[in-house]
């Protein structure tokens, strides 16, 4: 299954050098990944467990650039690889369909105690 | 006549607290901004001229708490106090309706090289 | 009693006009307040006690502008103004001494609960 | 030859699961190579010639916390790997000593039309 998320570019979050940050796609990513805990009803399962999906390993490609205005979809697709739940993200520009950037966030679910907890199924 | 501009908290925008940072919002207002620059068909006026708006004040008022997935709606009124061009903003939540920040940000059309420029009249 | 603080501008603080961003110098006051709370050993008391201080006004002037490698000195004074702790700060270009930023912060001193709470004698 | 850089946590850069939130560490790297290009005198040229580095690719690995406060030590070593100039981070507590992230950021030198330049030799 492939999620979706479709955001805008905002205009501060451009570096001196006219295009967004590189750090920026980090919380985009981290923002597709909020959506998918809200659609798959698992955000209160979270917070009242207080469990959190902690970040371990990312890697991540630039192949484009992106400005304010630019129109971005995220397809993220998950899968478990035991311990970890693993985040494949794309960002397309929605208007040229080209790819700018190419994400993979292994994650951990912790407790606040920082012990790693199975994953729900309802996840995957 | 008062711009619209919808948009929805992100989990990377709360701190510590829990709760949307104060200085996040400052991040909400310009894009309100952005935005109205883009609708009104000045963003090319804007980056062609090598002309910005530097902001020179801003009076914000936080009267109520923004989490993830809070919808806001910002709404914006702009004013010219010669030479000065003045934004209100108000930040709401979509859905309680209740006022979550008052913010005023006085701005200065500059060049690059930092001259004051006249606003021109589609802003107003 | 002034408090004071030195930083040094990063990189990324800077926005598509190769400036620092309006909003970032709200950060950096933001973080003259936890050095004073650090200072002040009041940094436990507060996270201990589940209290925090919530901003509730910030009024900021820009006079200057400040760049990648910029060191900054702010400045800050504290006073109460029952119930209302304040914060001033004055942000100068080390190097220079000229005025870069004036701000304003109204704080309250809250529980978990949104209690407002008495300030500590210690902090002032 | 390894360049150190040291800095400070701030008190926003903590999200809400009271850490630093993972997309920070990247502007910490980040701030590691602009003073790298400062200590280099290499800042001017850049910005002179209108060249910037631009990152293609970043892995990094996450094996501990940061909190406000903590002082941090980002230690980089520079590699050619033509056309790439590649940094790898490490970045410690100063404190305790234990790793907290390591990033290795591979980059290009553009010019504004985005035309790969050699690396100045100076740089390693």
């Amino acid at each position: 299954m492939i999620h979706t998320y479709e955001m805008t570019v905002r205009g501060h979050e451009m570096d001196s050098f006219g295009h967004v940050n590189n750090a920026v796609y980090l919380n985009y990513c981290e923002q597709a990944r909020w959506e998918i805990l809200r659609e798959k009803n698992l955000f209160h399962y979270f917070t009242d467990g207080g469990l959190f999906l902690v970040v371990t390993e990312t890697t991540i490609r630039y192949s484009g650039e992106a400005r304010v205005f630019d129109e971005l979809v995220i397809k993220t697709e998950l899968m478990k690889e035991s311990p970890y739940l693993v985040f494949k993200h794309k960002i397309f520009n929605k208007n040229t369909g080209s790819l700018i950037t190419k994400a993979t966030f292994k994650t951990l679910l912790l407790s606040q105690d920082r012990v790693p907890q199975d994953i729900p199924e309802d996840f995957l």
